[in-house]
């Protein structure tokens, strides 16, 4: 075996824990902008919570609130404009992944210039940004676990993550308590998205020994505690377990990253605005099937073994009914569905295979079965 | 549950992999203080190797070589002035876990002034230090996965870390092909005290959710990996096996902490000089039999259980058998042995007993029995 692993997190996790926000906002900047949606927070009352927590410690905060799932990069320019006009030293992400992504951008962008899609690219580098602290209000993007920030560009419909250590939060503030106010359909879905993480870490080509074990807690921790939590079953462990699951599942994809069900999920939900973790649920079974058919004798035999894990995870036997087993967790959260009914559309097949290839090569790579464009094309129509 | 986590290091882990130690090195700094031993790095060639590869790269080197087992203050302060002779912007720690601790408080010196103990104690803080590069040659200390370095005071015998996330490697590199030159008994010794941090850092009161399943994965490598080793009949695999282990052990405790075994270790080979693994192989069994004969029921269930899963990873059956199994363990690598066979007397017991108490108060606390004065000095007599 041969690895790397830097993951330079700082995690504060725990119920309540979101009290000391205050004080350890204090110790990066006394002025921050915090970045968040249009609605849950504020019907919640945690923005208003989390505004008289940083004015009690003596920080000033402008809030940017009009971030939409699969944030853009028009959103960001708004909010980093936001930020610089504000002389802002600390970005606080507040909300689900897309906040998240965008606060972690927002941040980035407000100490470099020129176009964030240069820098998603790779074409233009940069190792600045400002301080960032997270606050997750869903469990299941574990973006308060890595160094990515998913931004989709509406010009061209590409949905890929800017990445690197300097987005990882300085401080993420999870608090199991703040999940309790998610709508039970988006549980499903978000909560599906964090086993894709663990999974696709898991039988990822850059796994290492010590997220493969950290990805078998998160698919157990979500496997057990899920679909009680989406039945109305689950108590306070049950939230304790499926948020950490979450946050392990970021963690994870930080270092191992995705496979194919995330690279071939972005472009969907880039130019149709379908929620990541339903896409994802089209999408998984589908090319768990193709993988498992495609997997080589001999030289695949360890990632044949992973699939087996994952399914006797999951309650199945073995890698021959991984797909059901993933297909029958999906039935218990109500998630079984196809990209058809979300909006996807035969005549956009090629695009969609196309912009895969192109937004998520790395994760293609990563997959046991690196699927060329006729695969892909192939995947999306089995899906629809 | 409630956790914070922060350990920011950086892992270059594979066989062959200190090839890569020139270029690396090159990217901090021009000029770098190689910290090793007397002996065992020459020996083998892999001083000769480094100092090579750094030169290929375009990395002057000076070295200190004086370091020896349980580096005092007076090493740190020699090495320290080498490193600010030379203007080293890198120091490099090359051997085990003395070599590697006494690069990270040369590291810590070179930008503080004063009194190291002052910093040890907490009485002066700094968070500053030259960056520092990690190569284990031995598997037990897991120095390279933490921000600890463990540093005896000759004028007082207080053995007592420096500690902080400053002196945590920006990178180590750790090579399982180096450990392959270690004698058997310090391969014994040391693959032990990887074994007792797995288990210190998973029955600490400071264990969180991910620092558990990072040292049952450390317990079980160990438990099926070092006795083979130890006998001559282990592979590569077990090598790497052992190896990262060692390095899991030494994150664990670096956010868990240590508990009891090495707290009360600490002050006898402060004193007499004793191989650590071999202070820990006199004390842990007599610490592990007080603790769960001393676990209070109903409360400390939890601790009761953990006891139980480290005797199961040790071939036991439960938290009753735990001490049998560690010490059937300790039989198998030929290390049962008193404290008093390793130089320790009865009138040293009361001075090492509020020594304990003294350099050792966090692991003690952490402890899931806290044992007081008179305790520990039944320990010490115990374990003679």
């Amino acid at each position: 075996m041969k690895f790397a692993f830097h993951l330079p997190v700082n995690l504060l996790f725990g119920n309540g824990v979101i009290e000391e926000i205050g004080v350890r906002a204090a110790a990066y900047s006394r002025k921050a902008v915090i970045v968040t949606g249009r609605g849950s927070t504020k019907k919640s009352g945690l923005l208003d919570r989390v505004l008289s927590l940083l004015e009690k410690a003596g920080v000033e905060s402008a809030v940017y609130d009009k971030v939409a799932p699969n944030p853009t990069t028009d959103a960001i320019s708004e909010c980093t404009a936001l930020v610089k006009a504000e002389k802002a030293g600390l970005v606080i992400g507040l909300g689900g992944g897309s906040m998240m992504d965008a606060a972690k951008a927002s941040a980035f962008m407000a100490k470099n210039s020129g176009d964030l899609m240069d820098y998603v690219y790779g074409r233009t580098v940069s190792t600045e940004a400002l301080p960032i602290i997270l606050v997750p209000t869903t469990c299941g993007t574990g973006s308060e676990g890595n160094g990515f920030a998913v931004i989709t560009d509406p010009k061209t419909g590409d949905k890929k993550s800017l990445r690197g250590p300097m987005i990882i939060a300085k401080l993420s503030i999870i608090d199991p308590e703040l999940m309790k106010t998610m709508p039970r359909s988006v549980l499903a879905s978000v909560g599906f998205d964090a086993l894709c993480h663990a999974m696709e870490a898991y039988i990822s080509a850059a796994a290492t020994p010590l997220t493969d074990i950290m990805a078998l807690e998160g698919m157990r921790l979500v496997s057990e505690n899920l679909i009680p939590l989406y039945r109305g079953t689950g108590d306070g462990e049950a939230w304790e377990n499926v948020t950490w699951a979450s946050t392990l599942g970021g963690m994870v994809i930080g270092v191992a990253g995705v496979t194919a069900p995330h690279g071939i999920e972005h472009p969907p939900s880039g130019i149709r605005n379908i929620q990541h973790g339903r896409g994802l649920a089209a999408l998984t079974p589908v090319i768990t099937d193709r993988t498992i058919a495609g997997i080589g004798a001999g030289t695949s035999a360890r990632a044949r073994e992973k699939y087996a894990v994952i399914s006797r995870c999951l309650g199945g036997k073995n890698e021959k009914d991984c797909t059901a087993s993933i297909k029958r967790f999906l039935q218990e959260i109500d998630l079984v569905m196809t990209l058809g009914e979300q909006g996807i559309k035969s005549e956009d097949v090629d695009w969609l295979a196309e912009n895969a290839l192109k937004v998520s090569a790395a994760g293609i790579a990563n997959h046991p079965v690196v699927f060329g464009l006729e695969e892909i094309k192939q995947i999306y129509r089995d899906a629809l």
